[in-house]
């Protein structure tokens, strides 16, 4: 057996997840953080900030269904869509493939993540360029300060809740993000793991729910994080629950999405007994 | 930072997972396989059989309430169940608060793994000795051959398609598997990771149609393997799909257990797209 190497994440000194890789594509030290991109054996490119891995090219895609396609085909015509963070470019990828969607705005604080992506995550950030994109190097905390009633849906695409992303799960931060809703308004955030992060997850949750009228929680597997599993959080301003509101424009979605189906819609926020507690 | 030992599975020479190890209670090697249990930081003890991780005490509810309670709460009256492997205990003690079954037979074919499990896990191995347990260290490919017209449900609780388990994943075997069902009998078995071994859930899938009239693939998450989701199959003597038959019975489960709630019952047949396919 050959002399392999591996990147081997070890979370909170307890768990470890890692992939064997073949060469280390891109390193950076940003203001913000450190910016890395490894090339794995199996999982196409593999993106990590901060020592913490946030995407591989072959799994990525069920994170992107899950924290975009949810809360847009929930929304009647969503028109004019924010996301925060979300640097690699996947988050935007899939808005763009809403027709309603004249305007997304994408405010991420680390430019370096974009140079990254652009460079070595082609299929995530190639649309970066679109002209309904609108991309702003910024603190999303000082961004959403001065919005009112502006975007459909928000996309809170963050990474956890240390270092450069904290203050995206900060109740100041929630009720900046109601106030730039527009009155149906929905915002979907990636919410921490239910295995590795149980104290986050229930965190998210009591803070959206003295802010927003509804809040529901929803999930699915993330092989790229540690334990395998996700959640995500939907919050609407109008109270309204998170069900298919425009189907032609799902079964077209389903027609080409990886993971996302108009069943699942409905199944992902079907919790199992420990999750309920949450 | 302390200098601490990690047990790492590096599975396919692509992935990895592992936890932070606080010592090694238990190592033997039986004429099947290497049998260890090691102690985690923080997920209880670690049973892995030839370097493959088995389960950890903190996360087995979830592989013990799928693979038990769907078929068992699916079929109207189950009084004779066979557990095929499961030689922890964990799926004889979820058998177990089904108040129908009379007697549940265990064919595990190393008596090693239930040595190591009665002394080192014992909330998993604890049922192992109650009166309607019978067990039976042999080889379930040669159990099965001599059977017909006996069991209710039948559990697969196998390791992987290598090594002991391999036998287990035959057509010859699943055929032997349907004559010692009743007429109304119902198997399920755990059938792999939709993202490691996509060949082998396809596989499997393949050789049940084949063989049953009704064959049905669900799904959940399992910290404890590479890429944190598994799969387990459904399939019916009769044809009847995996519905709720005891709704008293599933609701008593409900209250008590940790993942496997009504709607969890019928959502983990809800496949994503790229399982669809498999």
């Amino acid at each position: 057996m050959p002399n392999h190497d591996w990147y081997i994440e070890k979370f909170q000194d307890a768990s470890a997840i890692g992939y064997r890789i073949t060469g280390r594509l891109y390193h950076a030290v940003s203001p913000y953080q450190t910016v890395e991109i490894y090339q794995t054996a199996e999982f196409g490119n593999l993106l990590v900030l901060d020592g913490a891995i946030m995407l591989t090219e072959a799994h990525e895609f069920i994170y992107h269904d899950m924290l975009v396609h949810i809360p847009l085909l929930s929304h009647p015509h969503p028109k004019r869509v924010l996301v925060i963070g979300g640097g690699d470019g996947g988050t935007i990828r899939e808005v763009l493939r809403h027709d309603t969607v004249e305007r997304a705005d994408m405010v991420e604080i680390d430019e370096e993540v974009v140079k990254a992506s652009r460079l070595h995550l082609p299929d995530l950030a190639g649309q970066l360029d679109d002209p309904r994109v609108r991309l702003k190097f910024q603190d999303a905390v000082e961004f959403v300060r001065e919005i009112s009633d502006e975007y459909d849906v928000v996309l809170v695409d963050s990474t956890d809740p240390i270092g450069p992303g904290e203050g995206l799960f900060s109740s100041a931060f929630y009720r900046d993000v109601l106030r730039a809703l527009k009155a149906d308004g929905i915002v979907a955030v990636q919410s921490e793991s239910p295995f590795g992060t149980k104290g986050e997850v229930g965190a998210i949750q009591a803070k959206m729910k003295a802010i927003f009228p509804l809040v529901r929680l929803y999930w699915g597997p993330m092989p790229n994080y540690p334990f395998g599993t996700w959640t995500w959080t939907y919050c609407s301003k109008s109270g309204r629950e998170p069900e298919i509101r425009r189907p032609e424009a799902a079964a077209a979605i389903e027609a080409e999405a990886k993971y996302y189906n108009r069943d699942i819609h409905r199944s992902a926020f079907v919790l199992p007994n420990f999750m309920r507690k949450y």
